[in-house]
């Protein structure tokens, strides 16, 4: 019953709160009143809790074994962003509000506002895009190569059993600096397979596209020139929806002349590679597009690039890729994966955003860039599904040797030995217990997938001697104390060695 | 003008919500003009920025110099953790509301929360320790070894040259599980000091202390039990004011007797070791409080394992350690730093708290807790301050090899040479231009760090090789292509053992 009223009472503060602005002094007189009452009630309860006990909405907790599986597949990922050198930086995880206003177009609603507590307008940051913009403008850099691993937030509305949340990390690598076109882009696109190779996902393939060859296609199929926005958003659902619901879109929410719409859908059904370039430039109408001319230069040194990076097998041009964000410039990519995975969508994608440092700066001054984000929240649910499939357990400890008794008040004596252990920096364990039972030790090595243990016992001391038991074969052997540590060691680098 | 009537605007429209529970509709109408006038001064200044470029009050970016060192560091705490056979968790940012509430004592006020758009009431976590019970309680786990690095936030006033912060990233260490008396807080103590060795700080100790025993010396002292907590939160400021400023707060702050307040004066400032135990087991007053007589043999037993553990040299038993937060119910302590750098304050500290887990439990089920919080902010301070009197630069990237051309457009010749570096799994970059200088090409190699360079010319592609060259010694030689990658291994495992 206690519950209940709390509730109505947070029910009826809610409502005073929303109101505010057109309430009469009375009201907040009664607000004040409800707000005591209810902060007495509180202190009634101030025992039990009164509320369950969760993540908020659209987030969760991950345990050792998801850690474990998401640190291995970022120590792979960091690996590739090294191999091309990049630095990494950090940048906080808010934002001005007005850093990030007018960056996402139809998603700005989506960002997650702090409270005005006093001070500064602050909120979530929703990718870590534009912070690095905002970065680059501040610091005044010319030219960096980063990458930036870290969470994002959307209040989207969550399906989590896609593994799209509205807490998730991105791995960002991106190419800021004025150069030769296509050199970074094609790096980029080289840095997207050697991940996804890595991981070893699977087959998949590497989307491109080039937003200005869009511009050039929607002029050339009479889309006025401020609907372009809109229009490309609507091309963007094609990865998920059907033409026939891309169209109704267009005609019906952005009111689109059907013919035109169906221009559209002509081109956008195209895709191929080199042949695709040479069909597009034996289009005449397109051909009048200066903005298309250029986006298919570039488009077939890009290609030709690929081809030297050995990546022509993974790149289908598509001119169905739209991209969603606002701030593409140039190329535009994206990675999915074929065969068996189809439905987890995109894992990789990113584009040439030339613009969005200038917006930041006084004097507008562009730093040009490109770069990539890997969905690696999509990459964890495909791999935790293929690891659950194994039946392999994934270790989340890194536990060398358990040192264990079998009898009864010898902990002095195991702290003595582990001390020498952690003093030598071997990883070792024991149990907080002053006299475990041994069974229970050693089934803790079983389950944590410890390789080895030390079981001290009383007339084995007293011989200056412990045993050393291999966990899997259950091995045993009588060892001197002061042979112990590069026993252990010579017994880790054999077992290296069988890797 | 433009930004200043804004500025205005602001000011007039945040007075105007603030003032929002006691105002009329004639107000509310009056701001919704304004708001409208203000959007419209928006739209008319859509191009240039009109707010100062910055990150939020109390937060900074990281950049590369500073993430290398950072991550290094973390790196360290992480092998000290894992060498205790530690698991990582991670939890969400933020936390509901309710979680928070009522764990902080007087820094509720500190933390920062979301706004209310519909949902749940979200705030972002204020320390790892709440969110790691939350996470116990949900799991129902009844035992963990956990380590958690993550960033917390905290609504302070920041003084940023001190190393401190609005954001902040904290390392936990913690052990929760019914487990005998002192093992796993022995193990903790144990912890910090191998961390703080491998960072290589300096001279340091830990002082320890004991809830409980503190309870005990107050109520000898004659304070009321529901001064207990208050009356604790004062003797903690004893490392930044002086007694006379605690003691003023204990009679005029929290309304304590003089007489009482300087008896706990006595006790607050002895320190020692087992010399300290003797002396206050032989004190006939405090001995008649059942948890004095209860922290002392902990304490007593506490001291014998650190013995064990080799860290009496480093404890220190100081009655005047009393940590500020409200969840502690057993043994206390935090390391310092001494020597030069006694300016810097608490670098870790921890300690026991069994009934915080029992908060967050529907059956209130124990789960007893103990860990430690190191703080890797005033850390990084310290040895950001010592790498820059040292003069070292810190490498931010791990490129092997830089591949260079002295003549024009060899661009091509060169990808294909570093595609050949980057399947074989070497670190290797090269210019985003076409035709690169040969000396800026080299300059970046010095200025990274970058130890060898590889020249691609005309000339030698035609004999088949390539020129190595030795960034450091700037010695030269021709290498056949088709060996060019074992000689690069070659170098960087002859390198390493130099080190």
């Amino acid at each position: 019953m206690f519950r209940l009223m709390h509730i109505n009472l947070i029910l009826a503060t809610r409502h005073c709160r929303n109101m505010a602005t057109v309430t009469t002094p009375q009201i907040a007189e009664e607000v004040s009143k409800l707000l005591d009452l209810k902060a007495k009630l509180n202190d009634d309860n101030a025992g039990p809790q009164k509320f369950i006990i969760k993540t908020p909405k659209g987030t969760r907790d991950y345990n050792p074994e998801q850690m474990a599986l998401r640190l291995s597949v970022l120590d792979k990922i960091i690996t590739v962003f090294k191999r091309h050198g990049a630095e990494t930086i950090d940048t906080p995880i808010f934002e001005l509000k007005e850093v990030l206003t007018g960056k996402y177009g139809e998603d700005s609603k989506l960002i997650y506002d702090l409270k005005d507590q006093g001070g500064e307008l602050l909120a979530l940051r929703y990718d870590l895009t534009v912070p690095f913009a905002r970065y680059l403008a501040m610091t005044k850099l010319t030219n960096i190569k980063r990458y930036h691993i870290a969470k994002v937030y959307r209040r989207d509305n969550p399906a989590m059993t896609k593994g799209r949340y509205r807490e998730f990390y991105q791995c960002d690598f991106d190419i800021a600096g004025q150069y030769d076109l296509m050199l970074p882009d094609s790096e980029c696109l080289r840095v997207i397979a050697e991940a996804l190779n890595a991981l070893d996902l699977g087959s998949y393939k590497i989307k491109i596209n080039h937003r200005r060859l869009l511009d050039g296609i929607f002029a050339t199929c009479g889309v006025p020139q401020d609907k372009f926005r809109g229009i490309c958003s609507a091309v963007d659902k094609l990865d998920k929806a059907s033409w026939e619901e891309v169209r109704k879109e267009m005609i019906e929410e952005k009111q689109l002349d059907p013919v035109i719409a169906d221009k559209i859908g002509v081109y956008v059904s195209k895709h191929g590679r080199s042949d695709l370039i040479k069909e597009l430039r034996d289009d005449v109408e397109l051909m009048k597009q200066a903005t298309a001319v250029e986006a298919l230069n570039a488009l077939e040194l890009l290609l030709k690039y690929c081809d030297i990076y050995k990546l022509t097998d993974k790149i289908s041009f598509e001119l169905s890729l739209a991209r969603g964000l606002d701030y593409y410039t140039g190329i535009i990519y994206e990675a999915v994966l074929i065969g068996d995975n189809v439905e987890v969508g995109s894992i990789a994608g990113g584009g040439r955003y030339d613009n969005l440092v200038g917006m930041f700066d006084v004097k507008k001054k562009i730093v040009p860039c490109v770069g990539i984000s890997l969905g690696v929240e999509r990459i964890f649910s495909v791999l935790e599904a293929k690891i659950a499939s194994s039946g392999v357990k994934t270790r989340t400890t890194e536990v060398d040797v358990f040192v264990a008794t079998a009898q009864k008040n010898l902990h002095e004596e195991r702290m003595r030995l582990i001390t020498d252990l952690w003093d030598a920096g071997l990883n070792a364990e024991q149990s907080y217990k002053k006299s475990p039972r041994l069974l229970d030790q050693l089934q803790h090595c079983e389950e944590y997938g410890i390789p080895l243990a030390i079981i001290v016992g009383q007339s084995e001391l007293a011989r200056g001697e412990v045993t050393l038991r291999e966990i899997k074969t259950r091995i045993e052997k009588a060892v001197p104390r002061e042979k112990l540590i590069s026993e252990i060691r010579q017994w880790i680098k054999n077992s290296q060695k069988e890797f």
